[in-house]
């Protein structure tokens, strides 16, 4: 088999078999298939796409180009949940706790932020001690003992998949169905959960900005979640708003907290209700709405507080900080975003609130950047609130003064006041099973 | 600019501007612009293509890449022709001396041959001694002394064009015309002629298959050298039958000079007196009818074969070959093959017969190999003759006594021998300028 024909079949639209597609990652991992076969491939499959047995196929590929975790010691079933990413996204840190203190395991593999978006694991290590690289046997024993652990990803899983996506990175072949749902459930798939509940995002915080795009990329990866086995469902959720009112890796985890105990805003605790309770019903832990009923009450008896607490203790995290919020040091800048005329907020470009947390220092733009934990923005206003000039939007907060000036004029720029109220649509807007 | 734009930019369908292409071929000349990004671009023009402006800016900034050549010490005009490559093709051989005998000046670069397709260089250097490295100075003082000289190409010419063919021929992205016109024209034009014509093949020996597509091939490259200042014609013409009987280096050498002589087949000769006739009346030597009656003179009353003769001389090589061509060695294993039915030669596959030949060990598979200049093959028939079964059709000669076998059944499968006579087309099938 030689690539040059593989990739002469695809850019002639024709079909990739297994062994073609196989052929191709294993040689690319190994180093035999160079950075340009690949790269002219990407592109070919970025024209002509993928039918859904090529894409899994290839997600299969790129599952099985590393190490796998094996988590048939863990005692019960375990459900993970994936979010395409948002901004201001903590749900991972409210729903896991929840479904781990009602019985179900969560042995949970997350990510770092990047661009606008943030990363599970960047909020947690913003908990003083929290660690988040913790060895296999350790991981599984904690789950078993305690229902959850939250780790970040080891450098053995999909090696396939780092490869690929720094190559489309410099190549314009990122914004590909096939190579974007191969990329997350390769990883994804690398773990050993036995159900999966995916939060797709939509709009302008997003990867898909429409919920036709959204429900595309869904579909496709609940179709291979399925033909590998794994129970699957996807919800649509809006992201034309940023979640909740903090965005930035303390500020995050206060309003996690405060979620969990039944304090936090509305939007954010209403989605993870609805997360939680999918979870656990793809789980078959009851009917949704016998689910719903017990996440309810996993908030309001603090039996989910209570969970999130044991889990900071057993990764080395200090719990008192959770006990006790404000004991988080609030960064020494800050600023408040003021209204400059009347109306309703209509319209906010989200990824550029993700991208103004970022400026502060919250984020990174290249993997190698530190993130400065105390750095991002509460929200005082948020779309379909009316405000007068002067009303304070937003609060901004970094160690680097600097950057308050630029983070202003782009959250000012980023927000839309209109005469007329704007429609806000439903969090949820489709499911895909 | 960051060469990750460009490529959106023509993945997008997008036109590029002059800044982008020439910052494309100078970053991959210079290496700052990787391999694996350049693959990627040349897969979205082969999605894509390019309209004509963005053909020529391509095929400047491949022609401006390296060093160009100076002819403007050349005493009068100078006239090129170049072929996109056949079977049995030894115009160049032919046309360049008529045409240098009646006072206009060729002062040509050729290339090598790679796979089906022969070339003038190989063809010269099976003449014993025949140099064709030679310094831009002494060629210049050849030129103006005795009208002609051809050598190879030195390696400073276009050097993007050298890099870029050996990527798109590991990527499949050989088969676009803009890539195809921009690498011809780009080292064509880095030479310093007044005037090219161009035989642009078609059919089954060709690059291109129909006519239409060598139309469209012709018509760019002719655009191309018109915007760079050129005189520029092009004609379209049969490749569905090698040219003339003889197939191989010297074999091709003997052909080529029994033509000058009067002695040649007819439809090397009709072609040759088609393509030195365009030259001259390019180069406006005259109207067309008198420039074909100056070719036919020159050819009947010697001056031709005497200018090539000189040629061969003032570039090295033994004219005691040329003028008695039973001095080149025998291939030392020769073969009939023998038709196997009855009926009329309809059809012959004319790269199959090229394949054949590189078999027999007169061409490359790859650019490191070597050939035998008296390997290849003399055809006794062609298309429209009437055989019997056992009446030879080609002699195969060969040093490598274990490839006549192979050659043979090529051969004999890719002759097609009907009830009915075929139709065979004209040599010459359209002129563009």
């Amino acid at each position: 088999m030689r690539m040059v024909d593989v990739i002469r079949k695809k850019r002639d639209g024709q079909e990739l078999t297994k062994d073609e597609i196989d052929f191709f990652i294993k040689g690319y991992v190994e180093g035999q298939i160079p950075d340009y076969q690949v790269s002219a491939l990407l592109m070919a499959i970025f024209y002509k796409g993928m039918n859904d047995r090529e894409t899994a196929d290839l997600t299969f590929a790129i599952r099985d180009s590393g190490e796998r975790l094996d988590f048939s010691n863990v005692n019960g079933i375990r459900v993970d949940k994936h979010s395409t990413g948002g901004v201001g996204d903590k749900t991972s840190l409210v729903v896991a706790p929840i479904v781990a203190s009602l019985g179900v395991k969560v042995a949970k593999m997350s990510g770092r932020g990047l661009g606008h978006t943030g990363g599970t694991i960047d909020k947690l290590e913003a908990i003083p001690g929290f660690n988040t690289e913790i060895e296999e046997k350790k991981f599984i024993d904690i789950v078993n003992d305690i229902g959850i652990c939250i780790v970040g990803q080891s450098k053995e899983l999909a090696p396939a998949d780092k490869k690929l996506y720094a190559l489309r990175d410099v190549t314009s072949t990122v914004d590909s169905l096939p190579l974007i749902v191969s990329s997350i459930m390769g990883k994804k798939l690398a773990a050993d959960d036995d159900c999966i509940v995916l939060d797709v995002k939509s709009g302008s915080g997003a990867l898909c900005k429409t919920v036709e795009e959204s429900k595309k990329l869904a579909k496709s990866m609940v179709d291979i979640g399925n033909r590998a086995g794994k129970a699957m469902r996807a919800l649509i959720t809006d992201m034309d708003r940023p979640l909740g009112n903090a965005i930035g890796n303390s500020l995050e985890v206060i309003e996690a907290v405060k979620t969990l105990k039944g304090e936090g805003p509305k939007d954010l605790e209403d989605l993870c209700v609805i997360l939680a309770t999918n979870m656990l019903s793809l789980a078959k832990v009851g009917t949704y709405d016998e689910c719903k009923l017990k996440v309810k009450e996993a908030i309001a008896n603090g039996s989910a507080f209570d969970t999130f607490v044991k889990m900071v203790e057993a990764q080395g995290g200090d719990s008192s900080f959770i006990k006790d919020v404000s004991k988080f040091s609030v960064a020494p800048y800050t600023k408040e975003v003021k209204a400059d005329k009347e109306g309703f907020i209509c319209q906010v470009d989200t990824e550029k609130y993700g991208m103004a947390s970022v400026i502060l220092g919250a984020g990174r733009n290249r993997k190698e950047d530190n993130i400065d934990y105390s750095a991002g923005i509460m929200l005082n206003k948020k779309t379909g609130d009316y405000v007068y000039p002067g009303d304070v939007i937003a609060t901004l907060y970094t160690s680097n003064e600097s950057s308050l000036a630029e983070a202003n004029n782009m959250l000012l720029l980023s927000t839309k006041i209109c005469k007329e109220p704007p429609i806000v649509r439903p969090l949820v807007l489709g499911i895909v099973q």
